[in-house]
Parts: C-alpha cells; structure tokens; sequence
C-alpha cells in the first residue's frame, strides 16, 4: 500500500468537502487503487473557523507556499480560487514538479496555455475535472471514453445557480430579481452575483470544454456571452406555449475547420433531455463522430459534488498519470467563430401598437435583413392596448438579427426594447 | 509516435466498426495520445463478404490464434460473442501477457472471476467498457471519476431493443408482438429475441455494473430476472394516466452491507431523467455517497458507439493502463440479495368481475400478506362488464407479492392472470 500525501491550499466550502470525502472513503480509495490518500497539509489564511469537519491541527498552517514546498506533499489541491495568487500557486508547484489539482475554471479560461505549457514542461500533470460540471466526470470521458471520437458539438447547461433560478421562475411564475434574491438568501447564488448570473462561469467552462476537445486554449474574446440577468417570467411562459425551456446554454461546434461558440440564454424543445435537467443539476450533451449523442448529468457545484472530481484527480496524480495538457496544446490556436457569424434560429418578443399595418413593417425590417419568419403569434387582446407579438424565424446570421433587432426597435409602433433569443435545435 | 497493433477477433457488426473507426480517426487519436492505433490482423471465419469498410487482404485471415499469438499484435479485441469460443481466445491472449478488449457482457458476466484472475495474474490489462451501455463511458465513470465514492445505487436502461420497444409501443399504442415483428424486420431486434426481450442480456450488464461498483464477480442466479415479453398496451397507458413511464430497469443498491439486485419492468416517474431515455438509448443513473446522482446517456448498442467504447479502450492499453480487474476481485464474494427479500412498491392491475365485494376480497388478500394500497383506481364500466382495477400499493417484501397475486389470481372473481409490476421511488 503507498501513501499518497495531499497538500489543500484554500479550506473554504469545497476544501472542506475534499477533506470530509478523504477521511470518509480514503481505505475505500487504497483498497481500489492501491494508493491510500493521505491528508498532508491544509494552507488557509483562517485557520480558526470550523469547517464542519474534523482535522488534525498539525494539518493547518497559514503558509501556503511551505506546503507546496514541502518535499513530503505529492499532490497540491488548489482551491484557493480567483487568478492572481492561486496562479501563482499552482505554477510554483508545477515549475517544482509537483502534480496540481484544480477546479478553478477562471483560472484555466484566462491563463490556460501559460500553466499547460508549465505541466508538460515539468511532467507535473495538472488536472481539472472539477473545473467543469461540478462532479460530472465528463472532462474524463472527453479524454479517456470518446478519445477515439472527433466532437461535433457539446451543448452545456453549466452553471448551476442559473439553472436554479430560471427553473424556479418557470415552476413557481415568478420574476428573475424576486428568485435571485430568494437564492442569494439560501446561498444558492454569490452576492455579488454577477459571475454567474451574466453568463461569465458559463463561458470559463465552455473554454475548458472547447480547449479540450479541440486541442488549443481559446480566448474569452472570442465568443459572445450573455447571462440571464433580467430575463422576463414572460418569456418563460411563452416558451413554455410554443413547446420549449429556456436554458442557458454553452453552445460549442465544429464547423468547417472552425469552432462555433455562444454562451446566451436558448429555447431548448421540451422533448430534449437538457430540458429535464432542472434546479442546480448540470449538464453536457456531447456529440461525437463515432459515438453519437451522450450526455452526462449531475450536480455541478457544491461542497461534496465538486470534492468528488477533486478526488478523482487526487487519485490519478498518486498512479502518476500525466494529465492531459498536451491535448490542450495540440494546435497553436483555435479559429473560433464568435456568435455574429453564426447562423441561428431565434424567437422575437416584442410590444406593438394595434395598428393596421405594424405588423407588416416589423416583418419587412426581417425581410430586409434576410431573416424570414416561421412563425407568428399574437394573441387577441382588447383594443388600443399593447400588443405581445411572438416571431420565431428560421435559421440566419446572428448579426442580421442584430441589425434588424436595432432598426425593429426605433420603430414607433414598437414599444419598449424588443427581446431576442436563440432557438436550439441541436444540429438540424 | 509508437504504433499500436490491434488485432481483430470476429468480423461482425462492431468489428466493421472497429476498422471505420480507427481508419477515420486514427491520426488524431495519435495526436493526442502520441500512440497510433493500427489495424495489424483481423480473424474471422468468413473473411469475403463486404463489411462496407476497406480492408487491406492482408489483415484477414482465418485463424485467430495466429493473431492472438502473432509477437507483432500488441493487443487483441474480442467482438466474437458467445462464452465457448470468446472465453478460450480471451484466455489464451491474456495468458500470454497480452491485453483483451472486449464488449462481451455474457462472457464477463459467466466466466467474469476466471477472466479477471488471469488478467491480474499475467499483468495483461482486460478492459471492457463497450460491454455495458454501448458507446457511453459509464464504466470508466465508476472506476476513475468516482473512485472516491461508495456507491450507493445505479438504476439502468441496459437494453436497446427492449427500450425501443417499449418506446414504440407507448408512442404508437401498438402491443407487444407487432413491435417486436417490426423491429426484427428493421434489424432492432435479433432472431431470436430472447436474449434481450427476457432481460437476459440487461442481467449480463447489471452483474459487470455491480461486480466493478462493489468489488466481486456476482452470480447471475444471485437475483431476479424479469423482462418485457408479452406485455400489454394497456400497462402502458394505465401508468401513463399515473404519471408513470414503464421501462426495463436493472436496479442495483447498497443496502446494510448487501447489495439488491433485480432486473424486472418498472414504472418510472415521468418527471425522472430515466423516462426521458427514448428509443433504442440507454442510461445508467449512478448514486454516489460523495458525489450525488449523476447519468450517463447514450447509444448503448450498434456499429459505431460500441466501436467508440472499444477504441477507447485499445487506446488505454496502449497506454499501458493496467484495467481494474483487480477491483472486482477485491472480495471473495457480494452477498446479494434477491428480489424476493427486496421491499418495493408495486402496481397491480387485474380484471374483476362487477360483484359487489370483489374489492374487498382482494384487498383482504393483500392486507393478509402485509401489503397496504396506497391508491386504487377504478373506471366506470357498464354493468356486468369485467373491471380493470389497479392498485399502487406502499413498500412490501417482493415474496409477499408473489404469494398476494398467487392467491389473487385464484379467486373466482378475478378474470385471468393479475400482472404487478415495480413501482421505482429512486431511493425515497
């Protein structure tokens, strides 16, 4: 049986998790794998508060660098979280030779080929299930189950405090700021909540997932991201009418040499299984040359979920796996096609004045810019009140929506800010 | 870049799919594991007929042992089928300190302890993750992403033409025979069916499941196997009108140091992600201690998702990955437990004579067994008519059932034979 000694920088909520998970299951672990994991050292600036779990007080230090530097500690547990000090941290023990676990997607989405190139320099792995998805193996099964599989597409729902919210609206009619406040209060949602609320969370995921199976890091820039911040129980009961959910969605494709990218809130048909992932669950539907659709499930954040991703790499350093960052690094860049260039279906809410001719004029300004309407739904209302008008289009460019989204807007029989979202039909 | 020489035993179906594969994307898994897979030799009694995929004339031959003992062959893909032939061929190859991949769910499940004594014996990796839920990653799941859990359920859609069937029958209204005709002719159902169609073959994947979650081969005569032979349209609607999606389930659950296993047709909420897998799908709902419920969904059956499982494995043992035979021989045994020891709840639907203390009569019956109704529902008929009536019973012993529809079905006023089927709470 040998030993594997786990240093943990940052003991916040998931710190604790990984602790309570490795003393609770550590000889389940060695009897599978042969490795017993080990708590070594526990680096956090408060070493006082009690996290809900037991620990040795030889463990606790407020040095995080004597822990990374402690020749004694064979797997550094970075969950420290932001980009400043805990990339410092993790290249420290990966120039050092030291394996680094990680589920901090923030700081893979925005310094990715700089602590790769660092991990394949060294030999160090540096490994990050925990970075997508919470718990769902599913970086895994990118890179082990479906190796043998180019990736058409993957369709996201990432972000669990969104995903919480949106299901809460549609189940209980209520609005975005009353739910949002109602799970900042159960701690389902940071404060601020902004991270997660604009889309920003979901897009440092979706980067994890693109870079991995596309074989180079792709930049924040490249894409369009767009939370669910203000969005109108309205649209939700609509959905709802025409046969769909909204989600919001990390769209990732393959496309003629490129990959396609959008992280926006999505009309997902009611039939599709993303739309039965409900509350903080999340979600990835990959789609693969040879394998087809599969999707995998499961809570995408929380102190235990997140702790079991975070221990499965702990236990893949210990058989001295080398991790995968030369996957990431397989080609200089990605040429990524952000939303303006990619063709999409929409459905279009807007308040018109019941006047004769409005709904001509809004149809000739998508005419106009090559957008043209599946179909349209107004229902009666009395006369002289504002009128909710449905369009839903067929497929057209993202930035023609743009453009007619503008010019429908400053129409006069047009009242208020006309809303736009993406319909997904998953590949048709 | 090292090369892989792969060496193919039977040229069905996945086989084909093995070779399209590896001829399509061989050069990228290179890229990303820095190991080529080749094709070296591929065995088959039948080596003229067109498989639809180009084949060098000097990879086919007729005699497997030639592969399984050609120096050149670095590893050996059993797509054989069957326990005689498969077994020897596996046996021999992995004596010879030579790595097996195969998708044979009837082998593992009756020889499963010989084969994995000689793959731990020899060092020779056997790996098998095609054998359960096709293309779907699911074992590697349990093995490496939630090594750091106890599991504490799986509940699985393992059979592809039985889900497919079931799908149809509820979509359509149609029964039993005519989709079964049907999907023979459309070549989703094999001649003869019984392997699938009786649960059989949904039981081989249950045993390698539990053998890998709870570290020890288990007995196929170990638990109950039920499958959907003969069911009736009228099921189907009934549970419809409850809330409920009928679907063969393998259940496998922790309990008190036991492990329950059953394989049977179970009524599935509609609200569970379980009732969204359609078609010829499958899925496989995994309970962790640490991690929560997670899925996994995909094809679990065909040319191209098996062939995704397989490649992926050939590429693990290129690696030199050991496999985990030695987890599922961690104990000497499981005691398991049979259905009739398990509690479940229950609906039973049977056709009454309109006598007026008929119900009575049955409920007498159960109550006597320890069974309580949780509902009853009963139509309006006309007068003199049989009388379809269900009951939804609360959680009782599955041998008090089958005394209760013994007795049931010998009272003069119940027409024909009951039918019970599980009633699945998920863990509740």
């Amino acid at each position: 049986m040998k030993e594997v000694n786990v240093g943990i920088l940052g003991f916040g909520t998931v710190g604790a998790g990984v602790v309570e998970g490795l003393l609770k299951n550590g000889e389940l672990m060695a009897q599978r794998t042969g490795f017993f994991p080990k708590i070594g050292q526990i680096a956090d600036l408060d070493i006082q508060t009690d996290r809900g779990v037991q620990v040795d007080p030889s463990w606790m230090t407020t040095d995080a660098l004597s822990v990374i530097d402690d020749p004694e500690i064979d797997v550094i547990v970075e969950l420290i979280g932001g980009i400043t000090i805990a990339k410092e941290f993790v290249l420290r023990a990966l120039n050092n030779g030291k394996p680094v676990v990680t589920a901090n997607k923030a700081l893979l989405a925005e310094a990715g080929r700089e602590l790769f190139e660092a991990s394949v320099k060294s030999g160090a792995g540096l490994y990050f299930e925990a970075s997508v998805g919470g718990g769902i193996p599913v970086l895994r099964a990118l890179r082990d189950g479906l190796v043998g599989n180019q990736i058409k597409s993957m369709y996201g729902i990432l972000n669990g405090t969104c995903n919480y919210i949106l299901t809460r609206m549609e189940r209980e009619g209520l609005d975005f700021d009353t739910v949002l406040a109602e799970a900042q209060k159960l701690g389902y949602a940071e404060t601020p909540p902004d991270l997660d609320i604009d889309g920003l969370d979901t897009a440092h995921k979706a980067v994890v997932l693109a870079s991995l199976a596309y074989g180079a890091p792709v930049s924040m820039d490249a894409f369009t991201i767009e939370g669910i911040r203000g969005l109108s129980h309205r649209e939700i009961a609509y959905a709802d009418e025409l046969g769909y959910r909204i989600k919001l969605l990390a769209v990732i494709r393959s496309a003629a040499g490129e990959v396609e990218m959008r992280v926006e809130p999505s009309l997902v048909p009611k039939n599709h299984l993303l739309a039965a992932v409900h509350d903080s669950f999340n979600a990835v539907f990959v789609e693969g040359d040879i394998v087809g659709d599969t999707l995998y499930y499961g809570r995408g954040a929380g102190r235990l979920p997140t702790a079991s991703a975070v221990i499965g790499d702990v236990m893949e350093a210990a058989a001295g796996g080398a991790g995968c960052c030369n996957w990431l690094l397989r080609h200089d860049s990605l040429a990524v096609r952000g939303a303006e260039d990619i063709s999409i279906r929409c459905y279009l809410r807007m308040s018109l004045k019941d006047q004769p001719d409005v709904i001509a004029k809004v149809a000739h300004v998508l005419g106009k810019n090559d957008i043209s309407i599946a179909s349209i739904i107004q229902k009666e209302q009395n006369a002289g009140e504002q009128v909710p008008v449905v369009f839903l289009t067929h497929k057209a460019l993202e930035k023609n929506f743009a453009a007619a989204m503008e010019e429908i807007g400053m129409l006069d029989a047009v009242d208020g800010k006309p809303v736009r979202m993406a319909i997904e039909d998953f590949g048709e």
